[in-house]
């Protein structure tokens, strides 16, 4: 409005009308959205909750790491199966599948020469391996991963590539996405232009000396060469060596191995629906874990989160109208080979939609869907069950998330309840994915949503079918 | 003053005033301090200081860390040297001092049942080792220190005793003291009633996977047992699981080794005063670091504030009264050494003052004295010099630090410059103690402190001689 108009509006002058277009009539408020009352009912109860805590809990301190298809991820299952049995969930099964393993070894690294000293490491998921007493060579620092894309071929012959592109914390992550390309395609890069090895600033936001692990990926024809992220100061402390002028020379011991085909699994709970042609509601986390700390906010809060909101569900006293399949996918973290073997198994069956809890433990603060045309009044109702949580809508498509991606890509409706990504960064495949992480009150207020969400789709008479994918 | 009083006052009545006694004068207002006008010039330009920085940064990057008779040390003492030369300082030389060496090995822990995983843990300076193979025993929890002192003798024959005593911040850094017992003198303690080997909860206020070590003693007669700190979070982990009820076996791998007798070196630098009968300004920190981070506030930055200020003293164009000494003392962390032999080497001497700043880089906050009856206008005029940085006085008594200490015992006068203790230890002796816990504008503000504080003490015309000790 500019200020003659304002002006206008204030007086309410005729005369100014007259010689002024009037603006445009506001927009008329959205009509109500009728919630039915058990939705706020059951997520205001759900803001007390101890469950969602007590899985973390005992998931962390029972079970520990749960690195995938090792013998601490079926310690892991085992401990799943009896839980959700004794929580009353029905159909509690294990749904196992063959993966390749991948298992950490030592991990050490220093600088040579000039100015020798100690550097902390860990090895990414799929590195390849040094000989046990080592590997010496110069480095070569890359400040950011676009300047390793610039170096010619073959010029990096046996050398040690450091790779630095330093990411910075978003509220919806996706620094993430973009920044961690150093990891996930940084190592087989140099590995293609002549590199020994490759070590990369940790893709985190923290400032402490505790690496961030993470896959990378070797496409199909280039050998793994051992590939590892240095603590964010220790990458500090590499550019800074560098930068006074005289060459740097570093020797790694990284001895991970592959270990050929091994067993993981998803454990599946069920909330049973009363109309089986509905379609089922897909929500979970995933139950492995990296090995450096107990996998508490990545992602045994997700598993927590989930069935504790499905559990209210269970025991509201009202059977959903679709059946609540929760899921503790295996084998996420290394290549989301759970999520796949879900969509192997289950992907002929009709699902409504699909939504994973794979952030964390922080609060949410925005939903996104993708549901048919049709269902435009479920995604109002979401937004009236969530908006007292303080959460918002955001303008995306729904639908994220490594374990539900295949069932996604198949078409399946999409639901996000999306975690801040401020400090999740911080902790990430780190030793410090610890319980400590985990807040009591901002996992009740995930719970909270999670059950809002879940009252207001599983029961939904409107049709949640196929959708366009993202 | 009472509510009558007060309205008595404001009335001005003297009816009132006959009847009331009237209120006591207040105190005059002090008498104003002179300050020499170079006292805020020098402390103003301070703060723009670079040389602190540039020290902090060279030392923890070029030679990293520095732990006490090692190889690592001496490269620090010849970096000391080359660097106080180049900056101008006179009488610059290495007392050097011998010292039994301890260093650490291999150090893991796993907890074997009932809930296998691994902590982590570091061993404390002067520990035991475990055979190669390692120790595994099962453990008894002490939630506190008092509960172990009250354990029977001979109850802990073949156990691994754990130690909580959960530290909090505090501002003087007293908590350090109060419950660093735990680590001082509990593995003895423990040692005494039989136990094979001690965990503690490390001695710190952070919530991050990054043990703090620090020494322990060994009275005479007490052979050393295998003695190390869980990180915070490994520690409430292990303290978690054994509260689940059942028993707790844990398995330790430390193998550290004292290695006999080594060298290590006070590094001296000096602004040579005019008046050698004034007595020496002793001030400085320490050179060695243990061994876990580059000791960048433990204590690159004790050492770079003193020398800095003093170079800033040195520059002035106005020599000072007094020699101040700079000293970057060796092998304080591991029991004191480099301030015992300065005090075998120079007790002899007259000191005016002596003044270490060992704890941490974070903003000077208040200033304590210990100095002799006739030289009350001096804290006068440091607290003139002083106030305009934020800095308070504390009615203690001034001379902390242990490479003072000996010096303060044999009657020298002590001035403090304190920081916070809200965050040291958050960072002490782990190995996040590295240069990005380091603040520029707060190293900036303690040389200016340290600059104010030497062009009020190096100059002063009163006598600063001996002192009762503290």
């Amino acid at each position: 409005m500019n200020r003659l108009l304002l002006v206008a509006a204030l007086l309410g002058s005729a005369a100014s009308a007259q010689t002024i277009t009037p603006p445009a009539a506001p927009a008329p408020p959205p009509a109500p959205v009728s919630l039915p009352p058990e939705v706020a009912r059951l997520r205001d109860a759900a803001l007390k909750d101890d469950l969602a805590w007590d899985i973390t809990e005992g998931l962390t301190t029972e079970v520990g790491q749960r690195l995938a298809a090792t013998e601490a991820e079926a310690r892991g299952r085992a401990w799943a199966v009896a839980k959700l049995r004794s929580l009353g969930f029905r159909n509690v099964r294990v749904e196992e599948f063959r993966m390749p393993v991948w298992t950490r070894g030592a991990e050490t690294a220093e600088i040579v020469s000039p100015y020798p000293q100690k550097l902390v490491l860990t090895a990414l998921g799929n590195s390849g391996a040094t000989p046990a007493e080592g590997l010496a060579a110069d480095v070569v620092v890359f400040r950011e991963y676009n300047d390793l894309l610039a170096a010619p071929d073959g010029s990096l012959k046996g050398k040690i590539a450091y790779i630095g592109n330093a990411m910075g914390a978003t509220q919806d992550g996706s620094s993430y996405g973009a920044f961690g390309v150093a990891r996930r395609a940084g190592p087989a890069l140099a590995a293609r232009k002549g590199a020994a090895a490759v070590v990369i600033r940790s893709i985190g936001t923290d400032a402490h000396r505790n690496p961030h692990t993470g896959s990378t990926n070797w496409p199909a024809g280039t050998a793994p060469i051992p590939a590892a992220a240095l603590s964010v100061p220790d990458a500090e402390q590499l550019e800074r060596v560098a930068a006074k002028g005289r060459p740097v020379r570093m020797k790694l011991v990284l001895t991970p191995s592959f270990r050929g085909e091994g067993t993981s699994g998803n454990v599946i709970a069920e909330v049973p629906g009363t109309d089986p042609g509905a379609g089922v509601v897909l929500i979970g986390g995933h139950l492995d874990s990296w090995d450096l700390g107990t996998g508490a906010i990545d992602d045994a809060s997700g598993l927590a989160i989930t069935t504790a909101a499905a559990k209210r569900i269970m025991d509201s006293g009202r059977r959903p109208r679709r059946t609540i399949r929760v899921v503790w996918f295996g084998a996420e973290e290394v290549g989301g080979f759970g999520g796949q073997a879900y969509a192997r198994m289950h992907g002929e069956e009709r699902h409504a939609v699909a939504s994973e809890s794979d952030f964390g433990a922080g609060k949410v603060w925005r939903y996104e869907v993708n549901l048919p045309a049709g269902a435009a009044a479920v995604t109002d109702r979401l937004g009236a069950a969530l908006a007292p949580l303080g959460i918002v809508r955001g303008t995306g498509l729904g639908g994220d998330g490594t374990d539900i991606g295949p069932m996604i890509r198949r078409g399946v409706g999409g639901v996000d309840l999306n975690q801040s990504g401020l400090s999740y960064f911080d902790t990430h495949h780190t030793p410090d994915d610890v319980l400590d992480r985990v807040d009591r009150e901002d996992l009740r207020q995930n719970v909270a949503a999670w059950t809002a969400m879940l009252s207001v789709v599983a029961y939904a008479p409107e049709a949640l079918g196929p959708v366009t994918p993202r």
